[in-house]
């Protein structure tokens, strides 16, 4: 009911709540790496330290239960989990999902999830982290992603536990005291008018995330992982003697804008992350242009 | 410049920016008392300490320099001024805000300054804390008052310094990430095309103010400063055996809705706040329900 939820201006301003609410000085959070670059700093300005762990392409971006015990300490008080996940686009299905819940509930750690992406999924419904038989859990959500309306700011936090609820509505007042209301509303008007609109982005979504991974998996050098949500590919691209950052200067030379993998930590070196946020047409001619500037580089 | 604002998601979001960017473990910041509920707990979060200093009745809430001497240490790294001021109305002229930043300068202390009330005031211009011949000075500022869009939750922050901004701008990425684009055009529209309705708004408060002020003075056991700006006012009143918030009860029961000073802090007590933001007629109303509840409470 309503005491579960509460209206924040962002995800980006919800996440800050939830780590000012839960992270005291000395306590860590495991956070996932490559990640959405707000994260680490989070939790440093809450006085906490990050504690990486890796989600590796090889593991579909998920991560193994064995890195998670191995990082796991008496001073961890949280574990984030991001899926669909912002750069890398892996996802969990139900029995990797309910690993990760297991292995938070043996460790009494907070699950915060930022599910800000569960309305792009592919391939079968989403996997939330609500609803799997563990209360402990703060879901992060926006309505950036649902009805492409990033600039509006405005979010919420979503939790089976009233009393964690009441701390972040209180650290809500802090932060901005409420959220607009005219925002409110414009959701609303969203919410009656549009329900259809993410089921019909979604549609071309897929078909985008089709089209950028067959075009990436032809070029030479390149292995894309073909992600079952949001709307980025973090592939691996391979040129000798050449850092991620190298190369994707050398594609915005060449007409490309992505992000080198290192703009989401260490882990992230040798990948590209592309957001196939533009039409099919667009998305062709920028993967021309890609694959034009690689075969340069490497001298294929 | 641009390189000198940075727009933020209300003033309270423009105050915790602030904080967090100025205060660590172990910093105090020198808080005027009675207060804006939400400074204390800002600092707080941040890690810091608030290091009240009193803003008296009979001093026309504008704290001595004495006390601000007595009070400060070498873990002070801010000292906020509110003025005019939320809940006293109280108000300094240039000489005491010339008195104020000199005390800031000799202790190398930032001062915040909380403006929100600026367009607020009466009887002269209205006195800032910037431009006044020191730089390490941040304003808080909102549209919330200057154009009654308190809902909509927009405001910035100013400073002379360069650097601080930055930091400032920083901080308010992990805040909000940015602020809202539709309300930013809201107040470009308001800038354009009600620029008179701050001085009109002003002129009402301003009769609001005498009136008011001249009901309350008028009543046995109730002592009104007359503010020279923001919209409250922050009255003693006296009822032998009665404390304000058992006062502000009453009142409630009797129809008229006030805060107990010590809602800003213990130095409240002994006072009640009124904020005239209702029209001229309910003012009268109000007060003749005030005056037969105080004359029955104290038997008069």
């Amino acid at each position: 009911d309503e005491s579960n939820v509460c209206i924040t201006m962002s995800g980006t301003n919800g996440l800050l709540d939830v780590f000012l609410a839960l992270v005291q000085p000395g306590d860590n959070v495991l956070l996932p790496e490559p990640y959405f670059p707000l994260y680490p700093p989070d939790v440093v300005i809450c006085g906490g330290e990050p504690n990486l762990y890796p989600c590796a392409f090889e593991n579909g971006f998920v991560p193994t239960i064995e890195d998670l015990q191995s990082r796991v300490d008496e001073n961890t008080v949280a574990i984030l989990y991001n899926f669909p996940s912002n750069p890398t686009g892996g996802n969990v299905d139900k029995s990797q999902r309910d690993e990760l819940v297991t292995f938070a509930k043996e460790h009494d750690l907070w699950i915060i999830s930022d599910e800000v992406y569960d309305r792009i999924v592919y391939d079968g419904p989403h996997v939330s982290f609500l609803g799997a038989g563990y209360d402990k859990v703060i879901m992060v959500q926006s309505f950036s992603k649902t009805f492409a309306m990033t600039g509006w700011r405005i979010g919420y936090l979503l939790s089976p536990d009233a009393q964690a609820m009441l701390q972040l509505t209180k650290m809500q007042y802090y932060v901005t005291a409420c959220s607009n209301d005219a925002m409110q509303h414009a959701v609303l008007e969203a919410l009656m008018n549009a329900a259809d609109y993410p089921e019909e982005m979604c549609l071309e979504f897929k078909a985008r995330r089709d089209l950028i991974c067959e075009r990436l998996n032809a070029m030479p050098g390149v292995s894309c992982h073909v992600p079952t949500g949001a709307f980025y590919v973090f592939p691996q691209v391979d040129v000798p003697g050449m850092d991620s950052e190298g190369i994707a200067m050398a594609l915005l030379e060449g007409g490309v804008l992505c992000s080198p993998g290192t703009a989401f930590g260490e882990l992230g070196e040798g990948h590209l992350r592309f957001a196939y946020t533009t039409s099919r047409e667009d998305i062709d001619k920028g993967m021309d242009r890609v694959e034009a500037v690689l075969a340069e580089l490497r001298g294929d």
